[in-house]
């Protein structure tokens, strides 16, 4: 199929003059029928095991449940299956229930939430921090109610879309992808504009897995009296000689204004965070509208995520088995010279740069028992489309080169590359 | 303290023309250290203990741990706290482990997430839903992504901040609180001016627990070809003859267009979701970020979710106790002559109608041994200040003596009633 021929979905978003029973229509019309007749019905694909390195799942195209390699889970300690992650769950349930009904501020606030803020703070070098229901809300309930219409925030391209979410009441000016000239440029230009001035940047990007560059952005800031926010979601249990996260490997431990993460990557639950000073943290809480109108945490998840980060301090061995596994996919992919943006972390993007090849290899992967995603228009630019492959501690060497192999195997059909 | 002396959160939000550090240190000088002073520390209080209708807390202005008879939770049937939806959680845990860590697009969908979907569908009479991990999230994703620029969202008053969340791409026109001359007006007006005109109305709301009216509000919206969505957050679990809440009220399943409603109420955990048409729940599929970018709700709650909607489904003797106790509640309070508004649902607003005698009622409670929520200005307008009273299904009538007698005593002190 031509690649002008192929739907996005951004053919049938809001933009559009229908009402919103016409738009869904015409989606399932273009855009899932022409997966259903390619054969690419590769998302929402159900499970009936845990998202590990090892699922059994529905194959659409198929037509049957089997059992596959995977590659799509964030949980990169393998932190979610772990004896020790799910028994503090499970105590934690029985003794504070199946969910604390209540927004934190009146009434749903446990001891161990308020144990879990002071360990994050403390792991990723602030002085205190906030827990969300998601990362998502972590993102959008600090920055919508930090930055209003006086403000402005300097966000990096790569910037994940809660972020995007966060920022529809105050100013928004987009600095590039990592780079300094511009920021410089433009940090110069609104420093008597505007009241705050917060530049929004990653640690680890979620897309093509490289790092900001966070010791220059600092920099930057400072010198123009700018504050600096790190969404530090893949970063964290990741990067850094202890796991604290792309500030730890940066050695710039406190040295951000706030930095937000998530509990469903490497602490292998759902939920998130915002670590900043005590006073910010204090007004954070009567004032984020994601903790202040919304339910607390579960306990499972508070008692599971103290218990991941403990043993992320008490067991580098976990850590190096992930980074062995980093080590030996970019060996092998190097090996058969395929094309994959240089990553930093264990987000491995294999580029295909064609968005109807990227599902068909995708698709292809899954009949023969590999599960990964094909990343797109919109999500990358048209000449990005990948295959996104995110590694686990949890991989053996043996479904790495399941994995490879398949790729050998499937390039001499589609030359991919 | 005389009423116009007191701080509220309004006086250090972001219309100040402050930089974030500035305003969080205003804040923390003028309203937290006005409640310290006042001994009105009533907010974000910690608790060791389930959150339910008997609690351990940390009670700040006393400094000390202590047992109290507890009104604040939102799990009216006391599913959090139940051997089965413990259990039904533990046991998803074990299989799926802590966490689903991958967004459901790309990989952490399971096959409990699906049934889940269909149950909740099944008992909010929709075709289909989505879930979300937290019910903000739910509200947010479902309207950010139907309505743009053509469009235009017509709310009462009194809907939930993450309905505002949610509109800050598209046009707002607020309609009143349940006022149908003024809703019908407002629908011709706008009738040919937008593409996507959608009601979005309570089932049950949340401060003074009363209904929509939803009959006439869709009548006038099928007169006026208006969609309708009803958030029933505070009615799923509780209204209905069998719970399936306010539109089995109303005997109105599947009348409406969109269904939203969260998992930390009647179902004693925290989530959302959103039922609607099999075509537009797969629209929000792609659509809604909160739910593409965002990670998948964890299998212990999806679990512990479709627990309690069985049991819901089982045995009405549980409804039938939470029902008991409003009705218990509201003959003593009409007994005493305390003004409280005249509610349909478990949340009873007793009415203080003066923001500092609020405080002052909430912390002498507290200090009796009760837990309640004083709701001030700005989240009621100034004379609607009250104590906010939930009731669930766990409460003894003894409990609800404690707090008649407590209520008794403080009001000889304190007149506000």
């Amino acid at each position: 199929m031509k690649e002008e021929e192929l739907y996005s979905i951004k053919d049938t978003n809001i933009s559009l003059d229908m009402d919103i029973y016409q738009r869904a229509e015409l989606f399932n019309q273009l855009w899932i029928n022409q997966c259903k007749e390619n054969k690419h019905l590769i998302y929402w694909v159900e499970s009936n095991s845990r998202i590990s390195s090892r699922m059994n799942i529905f194959d659409i195209n198929e037509g049957l449940f089997k059992d596959v390699v995977s590659f799509v889970a964030n949980d990169y300690l393998g932190m979610s299956g772990r004896d020790e992650t799910i028994a503090a769950g499970i105590e934690a349930m029985r003794k504070y229930g199946t969910g604390a009904c209540a927004a934190p501020v009146i009434g749903g606030y446990l001891d161990i939430h308020k144990k879990l803020e002071l360990k994050i703070a403390n792991f990723v070098g602030q002085e205190d921090s906030l827990i969300f229901s998601s990362g998502f809300g972590a993102n959008t309930g600090v920055l919508n109610c930090l930055l209003g219409k006086n403000d402005i925030a300097l966000i990096d391209s790569f910037v994940h879309t809660s972020v995007l979410d966060g920022l529809k009441g105050t100013n928004i000016k987009n600095i590039g992808h990592n780079d300094m000239e511009y920021l410089e440029m433009t940090l110069k230009n609104v420093q008597n504009l505007y009241t705050t001035k917060l530049v929004v940047v990653d640690g680890v990007y979620s897309q093509d897995g490289d790092l900001g560059l966070l010791p220059e952005i600092s920099t930057l800031c400072k010198r123009y009296s700018a504050f600096l926010m790190v969404d530090d979601a893949h970063g964290i249990g990741v990067m850094g000689e202890n796991g604290r996260g792309t500030l730890e490997y940066y050695n710039m431990l406190g040295e951000v204004d706030i930095v937000t993460g998530t509990f469903s990557k490497s602490f292998g639950c759902v939920g998130g965070f915002a670590a900043t000073s005590k006073e910010l943290v204090q007004y954070l809480r009567y004032y984020a509208n994601t903790t202040m109108f919304s339910a607390s945490v579960t306990p499972q998840v508070t008692a599971s995520v103290i218990k991941a980060i403990e043993l992320i301090e008490e067991d580098p061995s976990i850590r190096k088995r992930l980074w062995d596994n980093v080590e030996y996919l970019k060996s092998k992919l190097d090996e058969e010279g395929f094309d994959y943006k240089e990553t930093k972390s264990p987000i491995f993007p294999i580029m295909i740069r064609h968005n109807f090849k990227a599902k068909e290899v995708a698709a292809l992967l899954l009949k023969e028992g590999i599960y990964t995603n094909a990343i797109c228009y919109p999500a990358v630019r048209n000449r990005e489309a990948r295959i996104r492959v995110g590694i686990l501690a949890t991989h053996k060497k043996s479904d790495i080169n399941i994995l490879l192999s398949a790729l050998v195997k499937i390039n001499k059909t589609i030359q991919f590359t």
